[in-house]
C-alpha cells in the first residue's frame, strides 16, 4: 500500500496521533536498562501497546545515530517491528545537492524501507527532488517548524510581502506532481496555522510541538475540523512514550493515546 | 588541537584543498570490489596517498548511510584512519529543534569524534546552538549552496532588500561567540562570492562545487587572495577520488591534489 493511502485509511478511522519514538536510554525505565537491548525492548513494548490506536510512528534519527552503527541496527529493527499497515516516518530532516540527496533517499527508502521522511527545503528543488522521485512514499517538507528559531529565517518577510515559509508551501504545492508531498507545520504556531491552512491544498500535514513544546491538541484539531481538512498527523513523543517511567510505561502509553483519540473523536462528533 | 587551529595550520602551509570522500561502491575500481571491505580499502588508499597534501577531509554521510549500520562502521573506521592533525568534516547537513540537534551533535562529536560538521540553518538559532556549544569544533553553516536549487529560497530577496543567504551570514556572525562558526558558500556562485566576501568577517569558508558542478578553483582562489582572506577550504570530491578508475586511482589522486596545490601556490606567489 502506498504511503498516502496508509495515512488516509488511518485518518478515515479517526486516528490522527503520530507516536514519536524519540527513545533515550537516559529516560527509559530502570528495569529495562539491564536487558540486552534496552532501547529496542522499550520501543517494542511501546509499539505493541499503541499500534492499535496510532495513525503513524515517527522515528527521530538523532536518538539512534548517537549510538553509531548499533543505533542504526536498533532503528532498523524498530521499524521492522511496526505493523505494515501503519505509516512510519523517518524523522531525519535530510537535504543536500541532488546527487547526495539521491543517496539519502536510497538509505531511508531502500535500506531502511521507511514509508516517509522529513526533508529540509533550504537548498531548494534539486535537493528535494530525489525524494519526490519515490512516488509511493510521502515526503514531509519543513514549512514552519515548532521551535523558537522558526522566527529567525522561516518567518522572514520577503520582498513581495509573503513569508519564507509561505513561499515554501507554495513551492511544495508546485512540486506535488506525484501526490507524494506533505508539509511539517508546528502545532505551537496556532495563529500562522489559522492564517495559512487555506494554502495547504491537498498536502497532508505533520504537526509536531504538542505537549513538551506547548502546542494544544484541542486547538489544532478544532482548527483542522473547522477547515474540513482531515489529512493530518499530530505528533506526540515525550507525552506518550514517557507518560510513566516505571515498569507500567507501556500500559500508561496505551492509556494516553486512547484518551487522546477519545478527545479528538469527541471534537470530530461535535 | 582545536578545529579552527587545525585549519589555520594547514592554510598557513598553503594547503586549501578539502578532499571529499563521497565514496560510492559503483564508482570504485573493479579490483577493489573483491576485497572484504571495498569502500574502506578505497578510502584508506586515498587517504594514504593524499594526506600529506590535504588541508581537510569531508565525509559525506549519505554515501555511508545508504549501507545502513555497516556504512556507519565504515564511516567510523575511515574517520579514524585520517591523521589527527587534519580537520575532518562530517558533511551531514544536520539541524532540528534544540533537543534533537543536541543528539545529532552528540553523535558526530562524541561518538564519531569529528572535528567539524555542516549544519542547515533553516530552523534557526536553537537548531544550531547545540552544535555551537562544542567550542573546540568548527560548525559550517549553509549560506549559499552550490546547487541550482539555491535560487529557490537561499536567494530570495527579503523585505529589507537583502537576500536570505545574506541574513544567514549576518546571523552566523552574531552566533560566533566561541569563534567556532564557519560558512558553506558554493564555488559555483562567483558573483555572489565577490559581492559578499566583505561580510564573511572571520568566518572560515568551505567552498563546494568545484569540478563536477562547474566551479573554477583559479577564480575562487584569486578572489580570496585579492580579499586577503585565507581561511578557506575548496572541496573537491569526484575530481580527486575518481580521477582515475583503474588500480592506479591512488597515485592519480595524489598527482591531482599536488597539481591543485601547485596551481594555488602559484596564484599565492603572484
Amino acid at each position: 500500500m502506498n504511503a498516502v493511502n496508509k495515512l488516509k485509511l488511518k485518518n478515515d478511522e479517526g486516528k490522527f496521533i503520530c507516536v514519536g519514538l524519540d527513545t533515550d536510554l537516559e529516560k527509559i525505565p530502570l528495569h529495562l536498562k539491564y536487558s540486552e537491548n534496552p532501547i529496542l525492548e522499550f520501543n517494542k513494548k511501546i509499539i505493541e501497546a499503541t499500534s492499535e490506536y496510532a495513525a503513524a510512528y515517527k522515528i527521530n534519527f538523532a536518538f539512534y545515530e548517537k549510538l553509531g552503527s548499533k543505533g542504526f541496527d536498533i532503528l532498523f529493527q524498530t521499524k521492522e517491528f511496526i505493523p505494515k499497515d501503519i505509516l512510519v516516518i523517518a524523522d531525519a530532516k535530510r537535504g543536500d545537492i541532488g546527487n547526495t540527496s539521491r543517496h539519502y533517499a536510497d538509505s531511508v527508502f531502500n535500506y531502511f524501507r521507511f514509508d516517509s521522511i522529513t526533508v529540509n527545503p533550504y537548498m531548494g528543488e534539486d535537493s528535494v527532488k530525489p525524494f519526490l522521485d519515490y512516488e509511493n512514499k510521502l515526503i514531509f517538507i519543513l514549512a514552519l517548524t515548532s521551535n523558537p528559531g522558526a522566527d529567525d529565517f522561516e518567518k522572514l518577510q520577503l520582498k513581495n510581502g509573503s513569508y519564507l515559509f509561505q513561499r515554501v508551501i507554495e513551492k511544495v504545492n508546485s512540486w506535488n506532481i506525484k501526490s507524494n508531498c506533505a508539509i511539517v507545520f508546528g502545532a505551537t504556531k496556532l495563529q500562522e496555522l489559522q492564517e495559512n491552512i487555506y494554502a495547504f491544498g491537498n498536502l497532508p500535514v505533520l504537526l509536531p510541538g504538542v505537549g513538551a513544546q506547548g502546542g494544544s491538541i484541542e486547538e489544532v484539531m478544532k482548527l483542522f475540523i473547522r477547515n474540513k481538512k482531515l489529512d493530518l498527523l499530530i505528533n506526540i513523543s515525550r507525552g506518550i512514550i514517557y507518560k510513566d517511567n516505571t515498569d507500567n510505561f507501556a500500559p500508561a502509553a496505551k492509556k494516553e493515546i486512547i484518551s487522546l483519540n477519545e478527545k479528538i473523536n469527541k471534537l470530530l462528533s461535535e
